[in-house]
């Protein structure tokens, strides 16, 4: 059958790229333009236009929270964790930015013909202890074979559905100048996990990665200091890089980071400067960011610290008027420099 | 990282198959066995062992319907529609099939490195056109890209969720001795329309995809008979003959068919004889099967029939009480033969 994709005209920026790229997967600039220029004018839905982790939509007087994640890490199991877990407790986390009690998830598998059982049965059971862990019940699925050489392994879809509790309203957009940012734990743990078992880069030291479940750490933050988290954010693909300037650009602020304030662990740091990448860009799988009223800082860092995925908790930065959308640092030399958006991702499919 | 899966008890009888194979991904007895001692056992959720095309879960007093697919078709266009329609339709339609409206879809996209923008761009167009036909919103969605070889084309998993209205109680374990069997149309079309353009397999004629969404359909039939309709289940890989096959077991009955009133074009008939492929087998993605109380059969073939998607309406066969679990069909030629559950699909990758 022929088809004429020349009648189809690309909307720009996307024309410099005629062909998906990596990067248009990363999380960063190319991730954004392909949503705002190809996904969102297509499907041009209200909760799109949110651009929220999770979509916040009515049902029969209930508030959900909906999110959904397709999970290509490369290779299958890593110290800390598999694609089992990532793909439970990423989508858990979805929600729970939104300030959600996740309830149910679905899973799709899409397998490599080839794959040996005894591979997917570890990594299904490592997605029901996960869901178990966190009291979140698995209710549909479904399974696909590709022909060898058309897949990877396997690729896991989550989608998950959550309650909004009444009284709650979280939102990238929320973030008020005066704001403290705080963040659970140290970066960089994930990403550098995954590149530590990837072929040919393997470290003396072993980083695991921080998968973990966070609806648990939120209620408690959220039950701390009524009202007062404005913003919450998992920065997972592009790092904290990109979920603080996706946050600064939806709600029209600045933030400025003290480079120094910032928790990385002395692994990941030295891993980091042998691959000249730097951890600011690295993904997450168990850290948030929180954007909180000044008054509650002190309240709400202290309800993290005593939470156990929050012992590291740390106030990284705060929230300024000018200049609105940009990310700035403060160096550990004490100079200044801007924190952009990240092209695409450092590291391919680390989730 | 070294990982010991020989630890791993492989559970009877996915025994003998040490690895993945297609024929897990067919909809037949390999995939139900997968289901049965892989997936459920670590899951172990209410919600799977319904094994209907959706899980029903209650949310704050309302019933959720919700389901989860993974499109994998090869080629993404072929006569008739494309990956992107059979993606929305088909997660509507196992909502549909719960008797629950749909109200929302997630979409997760898996892309393959080189995918042409304007190849994504169309499909992401008529996902969103089939989604707006059918009144269904779109309302989250992820991209992952995979590295070139590693995928093909572009994956696409939706997830749903309706509501299933008060009163609607339809499940595949409801079907009752003396139930007539209905169908809404021709069978075959969709697995013969992909086969027709599969390389090195074009016909003469061109036979076009059913692809519908079938919600419209599945209301106007519970108006026209309350309480009647006790099972619809979607007739899509494994075709009528693995639909069926599910419903014999999950309601411990018979079900004789008559082979002289099954639809199938002329078209579909000759592409069947010529591959010698059973169109009983062959997948469909606008088609449903209805068992319905006896007294109903008429009015509810009528409202079929008075409807755009069941103009080809037909009653096909009615339940028995033995032997159950067991589907047989009286042919052509006044015989009775079997109509066993397949083993895998016959043509890989329809959907």
């Amino acid at each position: 059958m022929s088809l004429d994709f020349t009648q189809w005209s690309c909307p720009l920026p996307l024309r410099d790229y005629p062909n998906i790229v990596v990067g248009h997967g990363g999380g960063g600039k190319l991730t954004t333009e392909l949503i705002q220029h190809l996904f969102a004018p297509a499907f041009d839905d209200p909760a799109l236009h949110q651009r929220g982790d999770a979509a916040v939509l009515p049902l029969d007087g209930a508030r959900l929270a909906i999110s959904t994640d397709s999970f290509v890490v490369r290779p299958l199991f890593f110290p800390g964790g598999s694609i089992g877990e990532l793909a439970v407790n990423g989508t858990i986390n979805d929600l729970a930015m939104m300030g959600a009690q996740p309830r149910y998830l679905t899973a799709g598998f899409i397998v490599e013909e080839g794959l040996p059982l005894a591979q997917l049965g570890v990594i299904v059971e490592r997605m029901a202890a996960a869901a178990r862990a966190a009291g979140v019940r698995i209710v549909a699925g479904d399974t696909k074979v590709v022909d060898k050489g058309h897949g990877d392994g396997v690729f896991i879809n989550t989608t998950g559905i959550g309650v909004i509790p009444d009284g709650v309203s979280i939102g990238p957009d929320r973030a008020r100048p005066g704001d403290g940012v705080l963040i659970n734990g140290s970066i960089g743990d994930h990403g550098m996990a995954i590149m530590s078992v990837r072929e040919g880069l393997q470290f003396e030291t072993t980083i695991a990665s921080d998968t973990a479940p966070l609806h648990g750490l939120v209620a408690a933050m959220l039950e701390a200091a009524p009202g007062a988290v404005h913003v919450l954010r998992d920065p997972t693909r592009g790092g904290l890089a990109a979920a603080l300037n996706e946050i600064a650009v939806a709600s029209r602020v600045g933030i400025q980071i003290d480079e120094r304030a910032l928790p990385v662990s002395a692994d990941v740091q030295a891993a980091c400067e042998l691959l000249g990448i730097d951890p600011i860009y690295v993904a997450n799988e168990g850290k948030l960011v929180a954007f909180v009223a000044q008054e509650a800082v002190e309240t709400v860092l202290a309800c993290m610290r005593a939470h156990p995925l929050g012992r590291g908790a740390a106030v990284i930065g705060r929230v300024v008027e000018q200049p609105a959308g940009l990310v700035t640092a403060r160096t550990a030399i004490g100079g200044a420099r801007v924190i952009p958006m990240p092209l695409g991702e450092q590291l391919p499919r680390i989730c």
